[in-house]
Parts: C-alpha cells; structure tokens; sequence
C-alpha cells in the first residue's frame, strides 16, 4: 500500500495535449506526447516497436542535435532552448530513453510518427534539463523549437540512412571476420589438392585452398560494396524541408545543418544538388538492398557448396565434413546434418525477400513523397542484422571447424578424365579425348592410360599431370592475394 | 530470502544428457533435453523462439498425440506412457509450457531441433505425470517413446500444415469482417452517385455504393480461395518416417495416426497417396503463399483507391476522405494523411517479399527432403500474422469512419465527356464522339451539348444519361449480391 | 516490269480513316484501321506483334463472335451485318489474316488497340464478305457493329483469359506427357535399390523407381491445379462494357453472349456475380501464375536432382547417368555435362521472373480499371509456351534416355550408417546409434556391425536390413499408385 | 531448273564431323561443325538464336580476337592460322556471319555451345580465308587453334560482359536523351506554380519545372550508375582456362590477352586477381540487374506521376496533358487515355521480373561453375534493350508533347491550407495550424485568412505566401542545377 501511495506521489498526473485532430490525455510519466499517443493508438501490426531499431533511435537524434546546432547557430530559436535539446539529444544517442519510441516500426505516414515521437521526447527532456516541468511547450515545443527549419520529409530519411551506415558497420566486420575465417582454412590447405567440378562434373584439379580462398574472395568484394554504400547513404536533404522546397528554413540553415552532421559523425555527409528530386529518389535504398543481397548470394553459394563437399558419408562427394553440431535425425541414429548451412541458406531467402519488399516500397511513391520509407527502413534493418548474425553463426559454428579429408581429395583429383586437358597442347584435342574416354570407360587414371597410349615420356606425364602443379599454374597461394 | 532458499531446495540440480556428439549438462529446471540445448546454442539469427508460433508449438502437440493414441492402440508403447504422453500433449495444446520452445525459428535441420524439443518435453512431462523424475529416459524415452512410428520428415510438415490451417481461422474471420465493413459502407451509399475512371480518366457514372461493393467482392474471392486452402493443407504423411518409406513405423500405424488426427481436430485429414512424393512437395505452401498475396494484391487495391479517392482537399480528387487518425506533418499545420491505408500498403509489401522467400525456400530441396520449412513456416505465419492485423486496423481505423463527399460526386457524375457513350446506340459512336469533343473542348455537360446537337428529344436525353439508371443498369445492389 | 503493273493495279489505294484525333492514311492492303494504324507508331518496344500470340488472337475472334450471334439474336445489329461478322470471326478462329495483327503486345491502353485491331479487321473482312468495299463502315462499323453491346473493359480479359485456357492444353499435354515418361522410368526401375538422402546425407534405402515416381507425382498434382483453373478462367464480364456498369448495352446480351460463347467453346463460361468487381479482380491471373510456378518448382526439382544424382563420372553421386547430348568442354577432352537439366533449370528462372512480372501489374490496377492486362497476358503465354516447351526437351532428350547404375546404387543402399533406424524398434534408438556410429568410423556396414554387436539373430538382421523391404514398407510400388 | 543445277554445283556436299559421342553430318553450305548441330537439336525453348544477340556474337569473337593475338604473339599457334582467324574475327565483328549462329539463347552448358559455335565459324571462315576447305580442322582447328588457350569458362563470361558494356551504350544514350527531354520541358515550366502533393495530400507550392527537374535528376543518377558498371564489367579472366586454374594456357597468355583485349576495346580491360573465384563470381551481372532496374523505378515515377497529373479531364488532378496518341476507348467516345506512360510502366514490370530471374540464375551456381549465365545474359540484353526503347518511346510520344495547364497550378498552389506551413515563423506552429484549419473549413485560402487572423502586414503575407518565392527558396532553377 505504501508503495502504491508512493507510486501515486512521484506519477505526474496525465497531461492534456492538443493537436488538429482534438484533445487527449498523456500518461503523465513518458516523454511522448499527443502525436505519439495517437500513432500508437493507429498502427498495430507488427507488434515491433522503433525502439527495436536502435540504430534509427540513436541516428534520429544525432540528426536532431546538428538541426538544433545549426539553429542555434544561426540565432533561429534561443540558446537554452538549443543547448537543452542538445544535451537531450545526447543522451538519447548515448542509449538513454530507448524505452520512449513505442510506435509500430510499419506506421503510415512516411516516418512523420518517428518524427514527432522524437520531437516530443527531446522537448519533454528538454525543459526536465531546464527545469521545467513535461508539456510546457509554451517554453520548448516540439515543432517550434526541436522541430526548426525540419520537416519530416529531410529529417526522417536522413536518419534512415545514417542507421544504415551504423549497420553497415558490424555487418562489414562480420564480413571481414568470414573472410578471414575462409582465409585461414585456405592457408591451412593449400597444398591439398582436390578435383575441381563444373556443372557437377568432374573438371581438373584445383586445391581446397584455392576453394575457400574463393569464398574469401567474393567476400572481400562484398566489403568493397558495403564502403561504397557510405557516400550514397551520406547525400541527405536537410534544409529541404517540405517536399524540398525549403519553406519555413531559413536558407543558411542547409549548409549549416549539413555541416554540423558532417562534424558529429565523422561522415562525408553532404547536402543534395537536387533537394526536390532528393526527397523522391530511393536509389540508395535500393542500392543497400543490392548489395546485402548480393553478399546474400555469396553466402548462399558458401553454404550451398560446403552442403554438397559434406555429403555422405558413404555415398555423397565426402571432399570435408562441416562440424556435428547436433544429432541429425529423430529416428535415424547416428545421422548428423549440415544444419548451420542450412541455416544460413534460409537466412538468405529472408533477404531475398527483404529486397522484394525494398523494390515494391521503392517503386510506389507518387509525386512529391514516397511514404513508405518506413517498411524499407525497418526490412533493410532487419535483413542487414539477420545477415550479420548469420556470419557469425557461420564462422563459429561452421567454417571455423572444417576438417578436410585429404586423402579423398587426392583420390578424386587423380582419377577425373577431364585431367586429359593437360594433354592438349603435347597431343590435340581429340588424341586427348581419346585418352579421357578409355580412362572413363575403364575406370582407371587418365595418367594410366596416357602411359600407353600418348607416347610421351613418363616424366613429362607425370609434370603434366601433377596436380598441385596443375592447381597452381596461375600462381595464386592463398596468403599472397590478399 | 526464504524463497531463495525454497527455490534453492526446488530447482532439481543439473541433468547430464548424451546424444551421438558427446554429453551435456542440461539445466534441472526446463523440461527439454540435450538436442534442444544443442540447438539453442548453434541458431542465433533472428532470436525469435519457436514458442512465438503458438500455432506451430500446438499443433505439434496434436501431432504427437494423435501419433501416441496410435502407438496405444496398435500396441507400440506401453499403455501407461502412452496415457501421460497424451496427458502432457494436451496440456500444450492448452498453451502450458509454452515457455520451452526456445530454438530460433530459423533452425537449420528441417525441423529435427523442433521436433526434439517436443519429444523431449513431453517425455519429461510426461515423467513427472507418472512420478518419474525428469531425464528418466529409459522410462519415457523422447525417440523411443513419444517420437515411436515417427519422424521429423513426417511430424514437422504435419505440424506445421495444421498451424497454417489454424492460423487461417483469424485470417478468414478478420476477411470476413472487413468484407462486412465494406458491404455496410456499400450499402450506405448504394445511390450516391460519382464518376467511374479507367485509366485514371474520367469514364462513366457509377455509384459509391457499386465501387466499395467490389471491395467486398474481391475479399469474398479471398475467403473462397482460403477455404480451399484446407484440403491441400490436411492431406499429411503421418507413418512416412524417413523420407518417406515408413521405416521404423508399424504398417498399420500410418492409417491409424491419420485417423487419429482427423478425429481429434475434426479436419478432413488423409494420408498422402505418394508417401515418398508427400515429403519433399512444397505445393501446398506455395499455394497458401499465393493466397495471402492474392489477399494483399486486393487490400492495396483497396488501400490505393481510398488514398487517390481522398486526394486533396483541394487539390485532388476528392471524393471521399478517411478519418482523420493523426495530424500529417510536422511542419505544414493542419495537413492530415491517410496513414492507415498507407499502414495497409506496407503490409503488403511485406506480404510479396514473404511470397518470394517462400518461392525461393520451396525450390531449394534436394533428393529426399526439402530442409527449409522451418523458413516457411516461419514467414508464412508472419505473414499471415501481419495481413490480418492490417485488415483490422483497416476495418476500425479506417473503412468504419469513410465519408462520401456526394456533391462532389454527382458533380464528377454529370461532368464526365465519356457518358455520351450512351448515346452510342441513338445516334452512333462518331457522332456521340462528337458530342464528347464538344463537351470537353467547352467545359459543359454532355447533357447540355447533347440537348443541342443531338437531335434526341429532351425525355429521352434524361432518360439515356441519368446517372443511376447507367450505373444500375445489370441491376446489382448491394445487397442483393451477397 | 509485268509485275508491277499487276501489283499497283490490285493494291487498292490508302483508304483515309479519321479518329477523334484527326484524319490518317491506311493502307488500302491491310484490314486494319486507323485505330490500328496509330497504335502501331505508338508501341515500339518489343518488336513482338500480338501476331506472335495465336491463341489470344484466335479467341478475340471467337469472343467477337459469340457477341455479333448474341447481337444478331437480340436484333442489336442488322442480320446481314451479324451474319458477315460471324464468318469473318470464323476465319480468324481458323488462322486466316494471321498478318493483320501486328501492334506490340506490350501495347498501352488496357489492350484496346487490340481490341479495335480486330473491330477494325473483322469490320472490313466482313465488307468484303457482303461484296463492299473495305472502309465503308456506314454499312459495318468496327464499334458500332463489331463492337456493339462491347468495350475492351469486357472483351479483351474474356479473350485473354480465353487464350490462357487454349494455352493449358498444350501445357498439360507435355506435362501428361513427362508424367508418362516418368512413370515409365520408374516401372523399369521398380526394384533397383539405392540410398534415399535427406539434407544431403545418407539416409534410408529407396528404389530409385520411388524416386522416379515422387516426380511422376508432382506432376499429377500440377495437372490437378491446371485443371482447376479452368474454372477459374471461364468466369467472365461480357456485356459489362465499360466498367462493368453495362452502358450501351441492351440488358439481355449478358446471358446471351455468355451463352453463345459457352456454346461455341464448349467451356462452362459463366457470368461474374459482381461486374464491377470483376474489371479489375487479377485473381485468375495470378492464380495461373502461381500454378505455372508450382510446375516450375517441380521442373526445377526434377532437373536439380537429376544433376546431383549424374553427378560424376568418378567424383559424385553417381546413381545413374542422363543421356550424352553434346560434348561439354571446349578444352577438357571427353567430359560431357547434363545439358538439357541444365536448360530446363533456365526455363524455370525465366518463370519465376514471370511471376514477378504479373504480381507487378496485377497490383497496380487503379479505381476502375487494371490497365496492365497486355503484359500479364503476354508474360503469361510466353511463360507457359517456354514451359511447354522445356518439358518435352526434358523428356525427350533426358528422361527417356536415363541410365540408371544399379551396381552402385545396391553399393550405396548397403553402405548408410542410417539404415540402423530399422534396428531402433528391436534394440532402441541410443543402441542402434551406437551401431550406426562404428559402421560409420569403421567404414563397415551397419549390417556387419549389427552381426556383432545388437545380439540380433542372422535372419532378423536379414529380413530388417533388406534394402527392397525397408523401401517398400507402405506398399507404394510405381504401377499400382496412378 | 538451271538455277538448281547451279545451286547445287555451288552447295557443298554434307561434312562428316565427329565429337566424342559420334559422328554426323553437317550441311555443307553452313560454318558451324558438330557441336553447334548437336546444340541446335538440344534446346527448343525460346526459339530465339544467339543471333539475336548481336552485341554478344560481336563481343564474342573480339574476344576471340584478343586470344589469337595473344597466342600469335607468345608463338603458341601459327602465324598463318592466327592471322586467318583475325580476319575472320574481325569480319563477324563488322556483322559479317550472323546468320551463323543459330543456338536458342536458352541453352544449357554454361555457354559451350556459343564457344563452340563461334570456334567452328571461325575455323571455317579462317580456312577459307587461307584457301583451304571447311572441316579441314588439320590445318585450323576449332579446339586447337581458335580455342587455343580458352575455355568457355573464361571467354563466355568475357564475351557477355563486353557484350553487356555494348548494351550499355545505347541505354545511356536513350537516358541522356530523356533527362534532357525533361530538362527542356523543366526550362519551359520554370515559373509554373503549382501544388506539390505528399502522400497525394495538398502539401505547399512548387513549379512544375521543378518537378520535371527532378526527373531528369533521376536519370543523372541513374547514368552515374551506369557508368560505373563498366569497370566491373571489364574485369575479365581470359587465361583462367578451366575453372580458373589457367590448365592448359601458357602462362603468359593471361597477361597477353587481356592487354590485346583492352587494346581492342578500348576498354579498361583487367585479368581478375583470384581467377577461381572469378569464375563463379556473378557480382558483375547482380549489380547491372539493380542498376537498370533502379532505371526501372525512375521511369515507373515519372510515367506514373504523369499518369496522375494527367487524370481527367474533369475530375482529376489536372495539372497537364500528355499527347493524345490514339483513341481511349471501343465504346466511349471521345476518351483518350495516357497509353504511351502506361506501355512505360509495363517496360518497368519486365524490367522487375528480369531482376528476379537474374538474381535466380546467379544465386544457383555449385562448386566450380555456374552454368546459368546464358539465360542471365539473355534476359540482361532483353530487359536493357525493352528499357532502351521504352525510353525513346517515352521521349517522343509523350514527354516532348507534355502541356501543362497554367491556370490549373497557379489555382491549386494558391488553394492549399498547408501553405499556412510558411507562416510558422511568424506566429507559430499552432496558430498556423488554427489558419489552416479554417482555410480548410471555409474553402477560402489561407491568405485570406490569414489576413483577417494572423496580424500581419499585407506585404509581409503577400511576401510570405508568394508561390514562386516559396518554391524557389533553395534556389534551383532548372538550368543552372545540371
């Protein structure tokens, strides 16, 4: 009871705001406001609340605090009002008040809800800072002051995209950590030789350094996309206001906006030559989306070719086994399956997905907006931190613990006819075809039936028909491409 | 202080469990074992446990029942196990334990980390039911018992295709409701006239009543297409066992389970014709992925229309405007949007990315097994999830609160140059064509030009172009149509 | 010289036609019109006439003439004009002025140029029939005879889908066909024995005659779905004109077009219960997408694994071999590659972009028409004449050439630690584990390891371990399922 | 009589060809040997030949130029031979041959089959360039000298890429064309007010040149991209022979080569660092999909909000007209609808599902190879050319003909209440917000009632509520932004 009575004490009693739409009341205990309530109240289908994008919380206030830097510097609103803002702005970007963002990340309105919630929230925090109690927005508002020279036209993409940068980052380190995961295994391969296949069929030899260092490869590439993402993701609008225009800014607040964005967080951030044209284009999205995708499809193709390396044990290819992780089978004893891969590959169908859904939002938007920032943001979230921790399930518990059966590897490189092809150049095309298909039909080596049938001496034989010499005529080692 | 030291005396000490990989300590106080532990340490993407399908958690648990009153019946287990199994069973499909089902959704395994979980739990349940402590395996054994005559290649799709089947009861009910809504609305304005448009250019006159009609008709198409979903989603592989052969399982253990089944969830349950087939064919999923996007494909045609319908207020079409849910903008006073079908179109988007993960999934099995339900599943009752969420939110938020702007509609109605197809049959296509030019070229009515250059008497004038009359001529109502 | 002559005297001279957008020379050779004749400098795009697409040609005119004997019974147009019309239809149906099709199928305007290309055609081969001279449509008119009680918002998806249905003869034709070959396959291979995999790994034996059949039995299921869209196909709006309000049309040519055109193709065409709805309702067309891609995924499965097992010759999986078809290399001597699996792979891609293609437009439809019918149809047929395609490719020049070694697949049936699971029932599921495991270190069989450790009798090991009994315990055998 | 005679003295008789299947006849008056008859009688889907690739066939035997260079210089075949197959190289690369290669572009084998049919060209032509018959593969043969030092894994993937940069040319151009085209009609409409729309809500005023501006400021975005497609496509793996080993090539020829090649092209031509990854690696073809579709989205936004701004003429937004290009309707006179943007918009639904099967066959790569580059190619240059002549269709039908009613922008800028939004700074989000509202109440606009309730001067409204001034705050006009 005295608990309750205490409760009671310290609760403020519920505030009454206002908006075009009428009056409310707001739980007097949160930051939010009016808007906030509203959209709460509105959308109601995922279930997932901003707050779960912690990245779109922490970059929205990043982007807050340079507008309030901006207007302060340019004498737009007053200087206790702008340093309280600041300094709320600052906590939030430090993790405070996560638990203020409660709208469904799937809200209408092209993100004017996040706005508003953040709005209210560093308005509410602001005038706590100075000593005022939530609600006096005669003294701080969220339009007038945190709101300034801001729309959520420019705000809300703007932040959109520096939380995809943020994700950018782990999702680049664990790429790097796969990478060199792959890196290692090549290394600790390189002399391991192997049959090569193309379209399932037995090709010429290669080493398994060579295949993983292949993955490794795809991955680095990958990288090199991730970084290009950064300029396109730091091009934003702020100043352009409503539908770019820039009404209600003052027109020095762009390039001052702008600037101190830049400052904050170390990005190349730059205003958009065209800010109407700025507002429609989602290029960039579409551009993130490709390139989660893409490293997607190198995943997939890791995950898929490690699958049939693994199959067996008996009567599959059995080039290596992926670590047991678990017992396989309810009712089939002993059976261990490749689950991590699998895994992985459905992480890659989610993402595959995740770009659909990017290209349906990004191709729907009608004149002067496309409201639907709101799914792209939150799908490309998702995708990115699936993918990202799919890597790192990846690498621990997969990758890292491959073990290689050389000897198998040895076996198939020596006994594929297509090894012929080194024959080539000393006897023709068609003597060599000559030599594969007995060695097919016998089933012995091609080095066994060229022995008979090529004429060559043994010793050039068998210098044309080693396979590591064969493996390695380009020259790459694993360590030295990197 | 006293409860820590009761929770101490209570919380039995940790189990060691073994499986084929090696043994394992298992907390005392869960009721799952070592493959479930396994797998909660090797999935870490989206950490989303199974137990957020409470669909999918109890229709395993009709499964497993339906298969243990099997094995009770034919004699395969003991009578006494067979009882607790049942016993445990049907706690979880009461929603008991629903806290240990804590593998990610996205298991790699085909299902196996699910299907051990629930062997597991409800052989320890099960134990505790007959006295026995937890772990007492040689007892209630997870495969030997509760899994006996199954699989996971037969269980997991079994499970997974009734919780689709419950999963479609809110979807159709949440249909049915929002058809309704549209039907009211309909029926409200069954004489209020407006402009039909094709192509987006005006055509010829139809009511309200007719275009919010069709929006019914639509979700009626979806209601049937949902409901022939069910026959596809119960034709099961019970007794399959691996990969579709029945190893393992008594011969008349296959038609006894799927009785079972059928009686205990009163759904037309059968046996798949082609065991072996029944395992790797995915047709059902795709047609249920198809389904929810046809649904989609209809709610954003709904969504569309009512957001170009509200254009405006000045400025657009006009015809008729949502309710108004939140102020729009955080900078341009007063401007309201129509957040909610915008909410609607995003869930859609989400919907067509869904259907490409699953297309992706379901084209990705090799040999005797697809491994990727678990995604499908997954996405699927997600999907579903969000379209029927959205479909309420759009119901009360949205359709409920829809009003006609009906001057402006018969203002539209009598403006349009097209009406004078009605004339076509009086005096021809070229000369009504006429009529037409005229009329668009002079701002005026094809009544008004048509009075003067038609010839027609004015009776007949009136008759040929009144609005309603056109718009009813196949003689729907809306009530009458359904 | 002769030639000429003869030419400029029987090439009529360009006839001047006017539109409401001004005046145009046709040439006097041609049927068409000036609709016609603009359409085609309008769509310049994929160089592909509606020409290409037969079947929708063919069933415009078959539409055109169930319309022209519902206008003639009804006394709507004059007898002589109907009559002319009827027999001009007719010879289209039959293939006649296949040439005078020739606007892009990736036309603008909801496919009203190619519903005027055929008013227009059949307008003046229906003149020419009653002895006038082409253009004199004072006699018979292209929208006010041919056209008459019609619009292109009604006629263009009844002969779209029309054309769909003609187009799923052929298609379930080939797939009758494949399933044939398939079940031919599979009788011949009835009691060859090879190991089944589940997620790559041995699993439990099979026949490869099961194998064969599970795809014999997909395609039964997709046979199932095509048929059903039938149905699905033959609702249609005719005398919903314009749409679907049924201006300028006399009330009773509903229910006598719909008649006259269930009479002439022999297909239960019905009325849509809502004919507004049904303008813009792309179920159906979504609905064929969707089985086209089941087929596809089935195709795709079948090809993948037909792959996998041909995998080899002495590195893979190596249960059979599909037919040599070309060499595979232009530089490795002797290897051939699965060839045509590989184009039917393809083919399945170039559907599922076809999916994508359709869901796009039939999403995109707004207020009372869905103006994208054109690409949804073209797509469509090309995806389904592709498809029809690749399946006899795939059965003529693979399945029915496959090979199948029954040596290596006893090998492979004998070698599976797995095949322990028939031991579970007997010794348990953690014995036979331990079974499974020393077969699977030791390389032995489960069947030599069993002997001496499960304490099981000789003959019992005999009679649980035959490979031909454990795959045919549910009794399937390939004749007696179909 | 006479004339067959002599054709038949002119035809060769049939060669007899041989492979490793066997032996067959070649017409004798064709190029191609055994491995392009075989292909030809392999894969019947499409029906469309490699021919209809011209960039490819052209790209194809440049890069086959390239190599006999490389091989000429390093001495590796023969001067004569080598100089032959230039001039014949150089032959099919003016267009010369093309009805040669007949192979459906739907074929399986990763391309051998184009290989293949451009060595035997090649080697034909390069012997009857040097006077000796065709089939004289002693002297010139398709494998041992034209192929010298190749496979298809190395030249199909160089030949496609070059052919992709080929394609490239044409589509840049057409993109320049239409951003200049929106340029010029953004010059024209510079000072045009009129409403800009968020959420198609009446938001705050701009000028049409603006918004055409932004358009052509998509398409500088998009020719940015395309531009930066061209290194990526140039990193090529000529040498890597096999799987990327470099097997059976000196090892000087990858250096060689691929300066031949760049020299050739004039492109910045580069051996790719880790030549196995490369060969699988289907980044390149991924990242031209998302640019030409990111093209895709741009045209879908303008044809679209053309569409919108078009829709009337009397109850629609109304902002301008598009040419009327043809007759809208079979049965309403006088209509006339939007066809050119709506074909635009179905280009664009292609252009979405070529992205999906290109993501399909690049995702489905195994081991060594990805023999899917075919249809990746095929639908690449299909998407790239229908966008390429979408565009130009685009320009000239529709965007160079755009008429912009005036009357109409300067009634809507100066109708919407959101216009209240430039009075923020002066009194206030709140009371801007009460201005509006009664504006939107009244119908009257927000100068008129702002001058009864806001206090401020008539000049400070006048000024504060300029159109113009408003829309050009930020300064751009069209011409000076490009």
């Amino acid at each position: 009871m005295m608990v309750r009575m205490t409760t009671t004490r310290n609760t403020p009693p519920p505030r009454i705001e206002h908006d075009c739409i009428g009056e409310m009341a707001i739980p007097g205990d949160v930051y939010w406001g009016i808007h906030t309530q509203r959209a709460i109240g509105n959308f109601t289908v995922t279930g997932i609340p901003d707050a779960k994008h912690p990245q779109l919380v922490r970059a929205y206030a990043t982007v807050k605090r340079a507008c309030a830097e901006a207007n302060r510097e340019l004498g737009l609103i007053d200087g206790d009002a702008a340093s309280a803002i600041v300094a709320a702005c600052m906590e939030i970007e430090n993790g405070a008040l996560a638990d203020q963002f409660p709208v469904d990340v799937l809200q209408g309105g092209a993100g004017t809800s996040l706005n508003m919630n953040m709005n209210e929230v560093l308005a509410n925090r602001a005038l706590e800072i100075i000593g005022r109690p939530r609600g006096d927005y005669a003294r701080i508002h969220p339009n007038d002051h945190v709101n300034h020279s801001q729309s959520t036209n420019d705000t809300y993409p703007a932040a959109a995209k520096l939380a995809l940068v943020d994700a950018l980052g782990p999702l680049a380190e664990e790429t790097r950590r796969l990478m060199r995961a792959f890196h290692e295994l090549a290394d600790r391969h390189i002399n391991d030789v192997t049959i090569g296949r193309t379209q399932l069929q037995d090709a010429v030899p290669m080493t398994h350094g060579q295949q993983f260092h292949a993955f490794a490869t795809f991955l680095k590439t990958d990288l090199a996309e991730l970084e290009a993402l950064v300029p396109r993701l730091t091009v934003l609008n702020l100043g352009g206001t409503a539908i770019g225009t820039g009404i209600c800014a003052d027109l020095r607040f762009r390039e001052a906006a702008t600037a101190h964005l830049a400052r904050i967080t170390g990005l190349p951030v730059t205003a958009a030559p065209d800010p109407i044209a700025a507002v429609t284009d989602m290029s960039a999205y579409i551009a993130v989306s490709q390139s989660v995708k893409n490293l997607a499809v190198h995943l997939k193709k890791a995950a898929d070719d490690l699958r049939l390396l693994n199959s067996g044990p008996h009567c599959g290819l059995g080039d290596l086994t992926v670590p047991a992780r678990q017992a396989g089978s309810s009712i089939m004893p002993g059976k261990v399956n490749p689950v991590i891969p699998e895994c992985v590959d459905q992480c890659c169908f989610m993402v595959f997905g995740m770009d659909t859904t990017v290209t349906w939002a990004a191709a729907e938007g009608q004149l002067q907006l496309n409201a639907f920032d709101p799914v792209i943001i939150h799908t490309l979230l998702e995708g990115m931190d699936t993918i990202t921790r799919a890597m790192a399930m990846f690498r621990e518990r997969c990758v890292d613990g491959i073990r290689v059966d050389t000897a198998v590897g040895r076996r198939h490189a020596a006994s594929s006819p297509s090894t012929s092809a080194s024959l080539n150049d000393a006897i023709g095309y068609e003597r060599a075809a000559d030599v594969a298909r007995r060695a097919s039909e016998s089933g012995r080596t091609v080095r066994d039936v060229a022995g008979e049938l090529s004429g060559l001496p043994d010793d050039d034989l068998d210098r044309l028909l080693d396979p590591i010499a064969l493996s390695r005529r380009l020259g790459q080692t694993c360590r030295e491409r990197q």
